[in-house]
């Protein structure tokens, strides 16, 4: 029997007093204890808060951002000894990818997320600033910066990997320290792949801290600037959330819970079509993989009416093919549930779901497990129901057997269906095979406010397609309702919930301060040498150059037009430009003002500008006419480290006419050596 | 005496049993009742729900947005009627102007926003789409749709008219219908705004209704779809929020409570700057604006050590010019308080902060009142207290007095003065008097993540500056910890709040159909003639023009950099341009590119296409050489209507070379006629 740990305050502890014991799924033998009543919580909340939030708060989120590459890289070499714990929680080999790969996977996107859409700084910003005076001189902007309290991570039995590096990346790249509390049943699993994390000396100390066992009462003593991000079940988030310390101290707590998830099969997706067989396939693989202990998995199947028989027969087909047993088996399709009590409160539940549908694939009592005890391993095999009349039924929508169990019910049209997937009550993923763009969008004006994501699957993508159950990290992963109306992954969006925003109010000099960006009507720098004349690490924000002017001619615009083949009416026609509501006569084309304000700002000779990648924002303000003359304003906006040769500055550039007044406003990109 | 109507169900209903007298915070007199316990609660939650969600959901949010500009007219020319009633709430004009023309400008922000901000549909598209597989075929976005159940605004009694439309705007915006329940004490000018509202005529049914009184028990029957929204006081909030069936159902449930807001004078703001005077005025404004009975206003006021008792005498100076008295005098610079209960709850507090500092301006035994009784008012004069020692003391840093009552504490330098400001754990707004930003960069990092908005001023700002306290509808409004946890405003960050965010995955067809706007991959309609000589009306998503290809000379290169002055080397010389980590040798010009593309797919005739307006995100991705060719593909990716004449078209723009491999992708806007 193995000792889990926790680790507390940068020490590893053993189990103690209170420690629970820990099954094997296929044996039932006891293989583990975890937990101690002794643990000291306040020292661990103290060591996140004062070691561990300020050492990550130091970093930048590109630091952070490489940090997480790192840890990525480090569990990848030693995975396989967390592919070989995994066994006993019930899980075959490929379940175990879904939860160790799938998890290092969401941090190598939080990783290359964090380096493409986050700044080499510690203040996020949020949105451009807003003008909230007439003259400029008072701005508004929007900022983030990570909470300086801990997060604490409540993860669920199924994903003892995923689950725990799904959370920590969002928090890590955030700047947020944490505290993990893995599911005591698989907790050894995570324990395995946390210590991994401590290995590697890769995260600064206090960065992460484990509690396998109970939590005590850690909860009690949270505050304003620490978050509680839960997974499982309704009915502990409904408990955890009502802890009446986290709500008067408006503690975020974030909930994804199991929820009704449901599939349509689209009225278009006929036996027959491509988009039948994949969505049998779909539904099968849902309710299957990880023996259906995935609070995405399909619990409700929507079948036109006309179709329901041959939806029945094609996944009963299918799920004769799964092999059920030992998961050490190559030939082993599906695995045991986690747990005997995980077992019975199936079979329960079941039942429940029994009262309202009847029962056509997959008997408890009769079925074959290979190389394992079918009474001592917590089998139970694939069960699909059949409920005729989903609008009376009630437990159907509502009773979820947290294993390989799903209720196909017809419906009559797609309003009928958008019904019913509502009846779920809000849920995390439904998902609608269907090649018809109209059903897709009237499912989600229906059905988009009860979803946390809606998976729409057809001929087109199933080949790239990622599965019904899948969260991916650039997608929010959590839903409303039932689902407990949390919200974590999509990205940087899963990042937010471990930031505060605030919105920041004051002078464009203090706005460019604060947020590392140079805000118009901030302080120009004009007095140094032409700054693509200055190296990357030179330039500072604001640092601007002011072009001599050139006077547009009649005959520049007759050559722009005939050389580039542009002859636009507006261009070269007096009256026809005059009829025009944009122009007052024969204009410059936009592209001749672009065109020629380059030629007042380039430097001809090689220097630290290597090349203009890019162009943001333009916006035409004003028409030019010949006799007009331009001037550039161009100044240093912002600066992005990109590699170790040179990194990316976006200069904002303005071009105006001989009266000062603005032609044409836009961002510059330019790559910069060093 | 009044009957102050409640508003449900598309019928007016009186006081019946339950009813609770109003009295004027001036004479005390008893002026109008308000409630009925015999409101039929569920009915107005299935009115809301049946008839008013549906209505505003046919609706686009750009028909939404019209439709608050044309209520903010209709307020507008009829707030005189608004501010003739609120004086009996203790508010002179000024605070009347904050509140209806603040409520009302409120709406007007909206307004413009959501044209400006949301597309003309009923999906808001929340950020680009993501592609998920490695050919494209299948994609994620995330997308917003209007929550399907009914906001209940449950407002505080300082802003009966602000506190009503500054959460209305953004939920109508939204497509959500909503439940006012306005604070009994001043729900009179509430019933009178709202009642303009239905008078106006231009919310369709069931988009709003009006509970004055109690809500009985309506927080029980909400579901997954309806959202709270409070702003009141932290004991209130805590009690709704710990409503079992929101917690059950997770009902969103969004609080704006009062909080010990803090200002500080920066270091650099010694006595003889502007900033230091400017920190002294609006600390002065803070205190005895609205009597001190705002959420936002600075209850805790912080001055570096060597200044305190110069802050002292110059804001106590300004405190003694305040004359106090009947709002309807035109000389009243301060009213009452809304109510005898609140003078005698604040008269508590101030006694609980004078046990740790010392009253040194302001006694509420002697000060002059005048044109009204002293006694039968709910007046109080302002208050200001000195804490010598903020680090040992409790009681100024969480209790607030919700009046005119401040307290001021030395700091020893910035880092102090951020511990102090944080001990209020959590509030909605710091302000910070500085002109140095290093400090305002240092008090982000250190306090922002306490606040919801931090408000820097000084003599850049100040002329422009809105005011610490003003919440303003383009900035969040809200703060964690003892503000809350909640957010409002912030523009279209606020109508978030009423909105489902849903994760859409899906073939770019599917993605297409849903967000209406074209998604990379989807079908291109390349059968029809030239799009650009199609009106807007006739345009389909996906309309696609190819042009035929050009090849780029070393002529054209060099004759481009001759006339435009961008002779920059790597277009004019060979051997530095190879030295170049970006280019293989001479490359044409970016910029040449542009201008050749335009003249590929630019129609010269005078059709639809009246300009182009601007570009966005361009990116050149492979150098051009002589001797290659370029060729154009434009496909129609969303159309915005403008006005009655034409609206924008956002064109997707890939040019690519003689093997089809992209060189540069950008966004094309153009006015079109209808």
């Amino acid at each position: 029997m193995r000792d889990i740990q926790s680790f507390a305050a940068g020490q590893w502890i053993n189990p103690g007093a209170g420690s629970r014991s820990i099954a094997s799924a296929i044996t039932g033998e006891v293989i583990a204890q975890a937990g101690n009543d002794a643990l000291d919580i306040q020292a661990m909340l103290a060591y996140a808060h004062d070691v561990g939030g300020p050492a990550l708060r130091k970093l930048t989120f590109h630091d952070r951002a490489k940090m997480l590459k790192a840890l990525a890289g480090y569990l990848k070499d030693h995975k396989q000894s967390l592919y070989d714990l995994s066994f006993d929680t019930g899980g075959t080999q490929s379940d175990h990818m879904i939860d160790v790969d799938g998890g290092i996977g969401t941090m190598q996107v939080y990783a290359a997320k964090g380096r493409r859409e986050t700044p080499d700084d510690q203040v996020f910003l949020d949105g451009p600033p807003e003008q909230l005076g007439r003259a400029g001189q008072f701005m508004g902007r929007h900022i983030c910066t990570p909470l300086q309290g801990v997060a604490v991570h409540i993860n669920a039995f199924n994903f003892p990997v995923w689950g725990m590096l799904e959370k920590l990346a969002p928090t890590l790249l955030a700047g947020v320290p944490a505290i993990v509390k893995p599911a005591t049943a698989t907790c050894y699993v995570t324990e395995a792949c946390f210590r991994l994390m401590i290995q590697s000396g890769i995260l600064p100390d206090g960065a992460i801290q484990l509690v396998t066992g109970g939590l005590g009462d850690m909860l009690d003593h949270l505050e304003c600037q620490d978050v509680v991000s839960f997974t499982g079940s309704a009915q502990t988030a409904n408990k955890l959330r009502s802890n009446p310390a986290l709500l008067e101290r408006s503690v975020r707590f974030a909930s994804e819970q199991d929820s009704l998830n449901a599939s349509v099969l689209g009225s278009d997706a006929v036996p027959g079509t491509p988009e039948f067989d994949l969505f049998v396939k779909e539904v099968q693989r849902e309710i299957t993989a990880k023996a259906g202990q995935k609070c995405t998995a399909i619990r409700r199947i929507m079948v036109p009416q006309a179709h329901v028989d041959a939806t029945i027969a094609a996944i009963s087909a299918r799920l004769a093919k799964v092999t059920i047993g030992d998961p050490r088996l190559e030939t082993t399709k599906m695995g045991a549930l986690v747990s005997q009590s995980q077992r019975r409160d199936v079979l329960k539940r079941a039942a429940l779901i029994g009262a309202e549908a009847e029962r056509v694939f997959g008997d408890p009592d009769t079925f074959a497990v290979e190389g394992a005890d079918r009474e001592k391993g917590a089998f139970v095999p694939p069960m699909l129901f059949h409920c005729a009349d989903p609008d009376a039924a009630i437990r159907v929508h509502d009773t979820e057997a947290f294993g390989p169990v799903s209720t196909i019910m017809p419906y009559r049209d797609t309003a009928h269906s958008i019904e019913l997937l509502n009846k779920g009550k809000g849920s995390l993923v439904a998902s609608v095979i269907t090649n018809d763009g109209d059903i897709a969008r009237q499912m989600v004006m229906g059905a988009g406010a009860f979803h946390g994501r809606l998976y729409f699957n057809n001929r087109t993508s199933m080949a790239e397609a990622t599965g019904h159950g899948a969260p991916l990290p650039h997608m929010v992963h959590g839903g409303p309702g039932r689902a407990g109306g949390g919200e974590e992954l999509g990205g940087i969006r899963g990042v937010m919930h471990y930031l505060q925003r605030t919105a920041i109010q004051g002078s464009p000099d203090i706005l460019t301060a604060i947020g590392k960006q140079w805000v118009p009507g901030a302080t120009e720098i004009s007095d140094r040498d032409h700054p693509f004349t200055r190296v990357f690490g030179d330039l500072d924000l604001g640092e601007t150059f002011n072009s001599a002017s050139r006077t547009i001619t009649l005959e520049d615009i007759e050559t722009f037009a005939h050389f580039t083949g542009d002859t636009f009416y507006a261009h070269m026609d007096e009256d026809a430009a005059k009829a025009n509501p944009f122009f007052p006569g024969r204009v410059a084309h936009g592209y001749l003002l672009l065109s020629f304000a380059a030629g007042l700002f380039v430097q001809p000779d090689p220097g630290p500008v290597l090349a203009n990648t890019g162009l943001d924002n333009l916006r035409f303000m004003a028409p030019v006419q010949a006799g007009d003359s331009i001037k550039v304003r161009l100044s240093v906006k912002a600066k992005t480290p990109r590699n170790d040769e040179y990194g990316e500055v976006r200069w904002h550039v303005t071009l105006a006419n001989q009266d000062d007044a603005a032609v044409a406003e836009y961002e510059l990109l330019t790559m910069n050596a060093y």
